[in-house]
């Protein structure tokens, strides 16, 4: 049975407040505190990506002032972190035609011409990608409310697919680079550090304006997990153990009123999760389903770090748009920072 | 035997010049004329996209006005133009989750999350895409110079795949609506219908001063021909007749220097290719391994079209990087025109 | 509302006695008469897979005189029949290593070993099938009375997957070569035509004793749809019209206690389907969620038909087990007739 | 540069006569011994599958005495041995149709009727399979002296493609238990044990008449490498270290005549193979390309060995056909032993 929240109280922003043994409650606590269902309309397929509005792209075009492009995508082969978890593989890069059969000349085509041709199989969620509204459900429930099995079924999800957000993923991002602000000497959070509302808004204060957060920004959070896999191996960096935001900065997501966020993790949330009994990515049922939040993984955020160390600033314009595919529930993408 | 053209002798831009029986000739001579081997060094992966330069990204940036985006992208799913030429089959999308399964509780998850995930299979030519570098080869020779048979091998473009530009493709786009240009009752060019540098040119002065292309832009040229296919079904939209570029118009993007150009048709130039011989798409042999010229095919302009029409200009900052899948020889991509 | 039968009335197996304006009465009808449901079991995962026994197998093998083998699948490539409905497109092979690779000296093996290598991605049921027990429901329920919806999940069948026939699809098969028997001059019947259980019997009857049915038997029936789509072109080979088993012959699969069936079309049963509404696959319905019947799709019957048309004999080891793909509703086979 | 063997001479068939720094001398060695170029003539696709004749085969069923069936495939799905190695991954089974989508009436099929659909993409040499003849190349040479850069293209092997075999892998299979021969206790051979053709002959001897190996036959070789991954985990199953054939017993291959052979075991071939220095499947280098030798790998022989233990005989009809995947050089494959 769950506990019903006292009327008008809050959720705890506090970890050390969570009731270890009951995840359903403190999910369902911050589940209808946060529920942003109805909020922009019946229909809306787009949930807290509605924040973005011209002003806040504009407002992000002029932070454009090196002519600088980082990309935050990690790379897609073979030699990714999965490990066949829920069939996640690394994505397959075949080819179907090759430059070694055009200088054989096997191809075929005159006056000298030749080409090179190529396939790609992946999950979706394989490598850098954004989770859509349609990945996550909560007791049955997609986002705005919606049945989860009348909107994503075998062929795809039918209502929010990631395609609706093709043209919407540009705005200002903005970085919050924790894991230099917490562990300054190593730039990493240890495993399983979760980093809560209190940490950002003081990670926010010491890098100073330029990472000030508000409505329509998307805040891509670096812990250092990608930086540690990238030196000693992926290991379990998909699925294991990794700093990442407590189920507690859920307040904080949603009065920010941001647009999306990102980490440099596979989970985005703190793994292991924060329950001693058996518990699956709350942060994600709470803010998916119910926040409409569209959540961004295994973004490649070590670049960027130093890039903003250096410039002294942490705010630019963040063009990440998802690859249009119909009904999908996540998309790969390469997203850029331009600075 | 090649018809070697005479020193310091430019190839014609008129059409009506072209040898029609004799497209390697016509081919060598454009192939030599704007072959840029060697221009930026010997180890160069880039080609035409090292025209893009800091201040021609700041520039771009100062070109968003509206806060307006528009996806240059079309869907990508089973409905598509492909039909299975050289195994180009449409993406096929299918879910490994679903909410359908989630509701049904079959999942195994605790308290009350459910998921959804999916895979993607395609041809990264098989929606909107870019050509990279390795994607087209010039008898036996890939772009610089290189052997075609140890740059591209069956492990993919070892050398110029199209990771590299992956936090490159970001620019000033530049839309030439040759279509309403030419046709401004329909807004399509007939199929067939071969777009000479002097079309390029006088779309430039007709459209005014916001359509001046050079060093570093990214030229979007929309035929109408997928209005078109849009209107009346695919039928052959891929590998069938279109208005494209001309061959003769190398020079043009030769001297222009752009970093990129793409179309809204499947094959970028003219088909029926210029020829009463056999041929196949000599403006990519000419572009393509020896230019270094990254090409868009499949391109959704009607959108951005009708938004440069009402805003009276017709440049933006477009923003396009590849998805960095390591040695291929293009990618998927959802190019965003923001205005 | 369904016309429920009277007790102990035995479904017409006369095309003419169908109502073609109520095929779920029809359907029902059949379904209750023949269905199999805990005829071996609650546990079962073989349905009528079950009549094969030891007895039947040693009779088979007492049929190869002859030493001769022919495979009655169709090749497995892109210039297959289908056209993608439900995603179900050719089977795509691609290369991952090449000859041409290991000529060009590109693998890096020593002592000049090379090698080549290769993928497939295929819907199962693309090309020669077998259909499993999971294919098909009948109002939500699944082979031996057990919910679809927790049977076959995203997962895959969880129960009664393709893989449990593994060991089992050896038996005695029998041509039934109606499309020589009922039009001797094409060998092609018509399409749309439904042969029913008298048109079987008959043709037993013409083809002589080696074409008895009965228990454990697999039967496969040749209607010249296959021959003609081979010198025709594939046009709507899949899921077009076609010659095919009626309805009404729901009876006579059920009464000989025939182990599974086979066509040489795409859908088995006749095309378009025998009522004047909107209909899909009814005999389907009757015969693999009720009955339990495995059956096969796209079998290539010509060689076959003329082998037994010279040695004036029908029957013939079949051995045809299926790959065993985990899980799967479906599976290409090469089934081989052993002559 | 390697040395040729003196006219007339044979090699040797012990393995500790062999250079184990020479494996380029030692391959040539067998090559040039046992090679079949033209044996069967210039046009030839099949090899050794030459071998097996009608009288084979009706011997063959005429072993046919309990009628029994066991599969000699392993599971397909992702639980399997493969770690990447070549982008060989496991199997990958997708649904595009569920019976969860069925139940919920998200089919929209009428009269009740709903159905599941699945996928499946795969490395073709992922688990069983036969390796076939344009698998394996000796200094850019295949089958038959063929070039490998013009036999087997990015399109696939456009001579000796797997889809010949179709109708031809029935045969007379042997069993040749040498695991519980030389390891009565365990029944599995340690790793790295290289089976000579003495230990076949003692098999032979010891298992009795019923194991005879003659031409045409199939012999499949237990090492007890399976069951010991079945136990203890797949581990390096895949690449890893295991018993296998010797390349000294290349000759004992050649003068019996099988027609193919197979193993328990990942490489067919002791591994690490029997060099010093660099090498990778010396045997496959000899008895593919040149003497023309189908292979099977990963086949499942613990259950045979159980019931040939128990009948006391060896030998049964083997039905084994490839599907017929158009140019492929491997096929997944569930073998049959018919007794």
């Amino acid at each position: 049975m769950l506990t019903t929240p006292a009327a008008g109280s809050k959720p705890s922003e506090d970890p050390a407040d969570i009731d270890r043994r009951d995840p359903e409650s403190e999910i369902y606590a911050r589940a209808t505190a946060y529920r942003n269902w109805g909020r922009w309309g019946d229909d809306d397929v787009l949930g807290t990506l509605n924040f973005i509005d011209a002003a806040k792209r504009i407002e992000a075009a002029g932070l454009v002032r090196e002519g600088r492009v980082v990309s935050l995508s990690l790379a897609f082969n073979t030699d990714g972190p999965q490990k066949g978890w829920r069939r996640r593989v690394n994505p397959i890069h075949t080819m179907t035609d090759t430059g070694s059969d055009a200088e054989l000349g096997n191809q075929g085509f005159p006056h000298g011409i030749g080409g090179a041709d190529d396939y790609i199989t992946m999950p979706l969620q394989s490598s850098t990608q954004w989770d859509g509204l349609g990945h996550i459900f909560d007791h049955g429930k997609a986002w705005n409310g919606r049945r989860a099995g009348t909107t994503v079924t075998s062929d795809g999800d039918l209502v929010t697919g990631i395609e609706h957000a093709a043209d919407v993923i540009v705005s200002r991002g903005v970085l919050l680079d924790v894991g230099r602000f917490l562990a300054p000497e190593t730039g990493e959070l240890p495993n399983g550090y979760g980093v809560t509302a209190a940490d950002l808004d003081a990670c926010i204060a010491a890098q100073g304006t330029s990472s000030t957060v508000g409505r329509g920004d998307i805040v891509v959070v670096r812990t250092g997990r990608l930086a540690r896999a990238r030196r000693d191996g992926w290991d379990d960096y998909a699925g294991g153990e990794a700093a990442g935001i407590s189920l507690t900065a859920a307040g904080w997501i949603h009065r920010t009123e941001i647009a999306a966020i990102a980490t440099d993790t596979w989970g985005f949330e703190v793994r292991p999760n924060e329950f001693d009994v058996p518990s699956f990515q709350p942060l994600h049922q709470v803010a998916i389903p119910n926040m409409g939040l569209t959540i961004g993984e295994m973004w490649d955020l070590d670049e960027l770090a130093v890039a903003c160390a250096e410039l002294g600033r942490f705010d630019f314009l963040l063009s990440a748009p998802p690859l249009p595919i119909t009904g999908a529930v996540g998309s790969p993408v390469n997203p850029v920072a331009i600075l």
